[in-house]
């Protein structure tokens, strides 16, 4: 009889690798408003003043921008050593490290198109100082208001040269996969474009595109979110304020998973995108949802999509 | 090592008494602006338009407003039954039945304090009919617009005699304490308020206050949610137009939980409430965030409490 | 010494031309959400929720669709003379008709483009029915809620075959020039594409674009108003579920003016536009501010114009 | 035959004294986000990101906390001039000075209970430096997004000990007298308790309540406007987690005006209100609606009054 394994809690982290990190760091600080909470080595760590742990992005120098490694909770101790076994047994595992800054001993593993992970217990609950306390005891810190001032982060979204492939692994290791596009999704067999999988109520906590360019571990975006659909306009007059384009025009709507969004790419290159107004997924058997590519899930309002007809990503 | 069993998925519905069924359904049809998905017996159901089940209220015509009983979906089937053998070892099982409109067999129980519940598995997928069906495949039924249309179930708060036993009996079954009030949380013992706990991402699917007169199995509220903090201003607007009052004055905010909401008692004497703008919760240790009684968890801006000094409801 | 004469004092009203009578009117009653407030000859008669007079469209019977007259409503009587004094002196004058279903004895006159007009002071207030009666006695009535249920009349946009002739004579009669567009505002006698003017501290009551196919007298569009951009993205989702498409994609925000907005094309051919969020103007010697067509004063977020790179509308 | 004179245009700006003169200045730089826009003696000078004069808000230094004086723009050169004969004829002007940072010769005048006011046509234009520019020309700067970062000023609410005589010089000055409140609105001669009158297509450009200690030229508050109620919830919590308190509770609708707002009181002891959301007045005939104390116009959602049941202030 089938039973969820609940190996994962939820994304924890995201680190990506930044050409330019002084500019990068500058931008996620003051531009995007996450808070400074570390620097090691050749990293920056930053959290969103809503967030309990340490932090949920690493920007780490590297020659090209691109995903860097992707950290997840837990579900409880038990479930951690759980899920090692399995992804083990399914051929993904590479093994324990120590940890890192803000959390404890992980089990590193990749996805099927080489996409670094890991899932972990341990964590460091954030203490804010003094001068950044909430007057709140359920808020981690204030809301500092410094820039878009995003509350926690949200998904990840990547390339995958085999989005089924990438996909099923999820699946085996107890992701819902809520919605996925297909050239044609009434057609069995046709080109899968697309996959939304989640371990929390959100409409997604990691996605997959099909790569453009042949290259494994793709990043496509990180997104955080705000609270409001009204914040992600706001955010929309600040970023352009400040210098920076939106990366595929105004905020819209999302057919598929609902966000209102933009996305803005930061100085080293890497994709970012604002998020409210997501629908929340409840039932364990929810979907999954399968659009046709013609159907433009990407935009419920009509706006040009970023595939070309055979599913490229063009924008 | 300690392994969440997951249980329980999340909150599928409630059942009201009435003792005016034809003025609560009409109430929560044209105004509250649910959809009528059913009648049988002297029970009138519904449901949100963004909801995937066959209802998500019930309301039973009877003599006394308050609890009929809440239904939770299981996890998985085998989840089902695994909360069936825990409930029965914790003394609070009550044995199959075949089940209801929308559902199938189900596994009654009551909390401590005697609220009569039940979790299931099989469900009756929501198909909307030509004329509700939405243009985007992920919505079950398009938002018809009427009243003020939540989009789906929150959460409920009933009164308990002991709310020490009926939060440590929910904590058994798999979910988390998120917060709780006392009369001073810093003083070990201080008799305990409040207490709100979750099985989802949300804030809490169920809340526990201290009752004011004794009576088992009490009934405080049952909450909606709507999207926007924007649609629950316009919704006060509309509840009051349309001859009703704010039972506790207008939208504010929730310092615990962070909640912007309003009450509104509908004709049936039960208490609904608009909901949007809580915060998630995804740590599996999240919390307990402990609140004294003066430190007003109930509004984050000042407003006087709904409670006296010694912890009792007054509103 | 300069003095403003305040002629006018807003747009009271617009008649538009449907071919589609019926159809038309179905749209701006259960759509829209306007009132129907009278029937007379082949007309149908409109009011916003929020507004005190009979009607502020007028739908008429006709074989293309297009704008039937505008009703401005005087500053005062003698205002009303002075206007038609001043309108007269400036060629434009037609004589006093004796008015129409809610208000009395106009003024007839036509814009250099040959726009019909009209300038009155009399007015019938609205009185609502006891089931229409709001709680608050400033509000003439209470908010149905029904379809997009904006509250008022923002402004109307109109073509020209000569922007410059049409917005000299609006400032000639005591409009503000506020905003305009030309191809190279930095050129002087570079070719005018469009003018935005008010009477009132709106951004604009009225508006003159280019016309593209030298037709006298052209609409483009008009304009009611919401209270806030959340309420202009759920109208969003209403309107495709009804069955309609935004006829420029999804709310953007306009640089010039700022509102934020869509477009959809009602039944009988005429486009409507939603909005909200345009600035007000206070100073009486405010811009005017001149952009030049690159510039993308049509959308502040990036989005593609609806003009061409001569000026001429392709949208 | 009666005709507006149109004397003013808008509110320009307001003094207040502070016994504080740094703490106001640094709670209106840093908690409310205004831009410091000049010093001189000891007064220190504000204009909020939106507006295109040197300053709406002049704070200097003094004994005790209230009105320096309020300043008004002129419709136009010969309307200062008309505006001063008239005054001077309604017995309450002082004279011509010769100006102030910002803006040249004003004329000088007193309301009825002995606020000091002034009216004025020539202005300084703010020019924003390179730093400040905005990406859109018609915005004077950009958005610093600086604590609540309202865009305007909106209007000033004073005291006064015979609010009938105070209303009464605002119309003959030209104001409209849109709303009023009395202890009981139906029965002729009844106390009046409260004026809001406007000479723009705002809901009120100034206001007066019944004083409650007798002091002539008394303040209640001065407000500005955010443009949207999501902004004002936002602002909420901003100031409370930097240690100031809702003066009067959470957000809330005023039935009269139907403004959004709350108030804090700035360190120097006066009160700031902030707004969004107040209806749009059009019509130059609009009401005056008159509302009885007992039907609270201060709260549309009902909760406490401001006034006790003599209409004395008590908050």
């Amino acid at each position: 009889m089938y039973k969820n394994p609940h190996y994962f809690s939820h994304l924890a982290h995201v680190e990506l690798i930044s050409p330019k990190l002084e500019e990068s760091a500058e931008f996620f600080k003051n531009i995007i408003g996450l808070e400074e909470s570390g620097r090691q080595g050749n990293s920056v760590y930053f959290r969103a003043w809503g967030e309990h742990y340490h932090h949920s992005l690493k920007i780490t120098e590297g020659t090209e921008p691109g995903l860097g490694h992707i950290g997840w909770r837990a579900d409880s101790p038990a479930a951690l050593e759980e899920a090692a076994v399995q992804i083990e047994k399914l051929g993904q595992g590479i093994g324990w490290i120590e940890g890192d800054l803000g959390h404890g001993r992980a089990y590193q593993f990749t996805s099927p198109d080489g996409h670094l992970e890991e899932i972990f217990w341990d964590v460091e609950v954030y203490e804010a100082p003094a001068t950044l306390q909430s007057k709140w005891k359920n808020r981690p810190q204030k809301n500092p208001g410094r820039g878009i001032s995003p509350r926690r982060i949200d998904h990840i979204t990547l390339h995958s040269n085999d989005v089924t492939k990438d996909r099923e692994f999820y699946q085996n290791i107890g992701f819902r996969y809520n919605e996925g596009i297909f050239l044609d999704a009434n057609e069995p067999g046709s080109p899968e474009i697309g996959a939304w999988l989640s371990v929390t109520n959100l409409s997604h906590d990691i996605a997959f595109l099909k790569s453009h360019n042949g290259k494994p571990g793709g990043f496509n975006h990180v997104c955080y979110a705000v609270e409001s659909r009204e914040e992600v306009l706001l955010a929309a007059d600040h970023i352009i304020e400040n210098g920076y384009e939106l990366a595929m025009g105004g905020p819209t709507r999302h057919a598929l998973a609902e966000g209102f969004f933009f996305y803005v790419d930061e100085p080293g290159g890497n994709r970012f995108e604002l998020y409210a107004g997501a629908h929340l997924v409840f039932a364990p058997d929810f979907g999954p949802y399968r659009w046709s590519l013609p159907e433009n899930p990407n935009d419920a309002w009509g706006r040009e999509m970023p595939w070309d007809k055979s599913g490229k990503i063009i924008k």
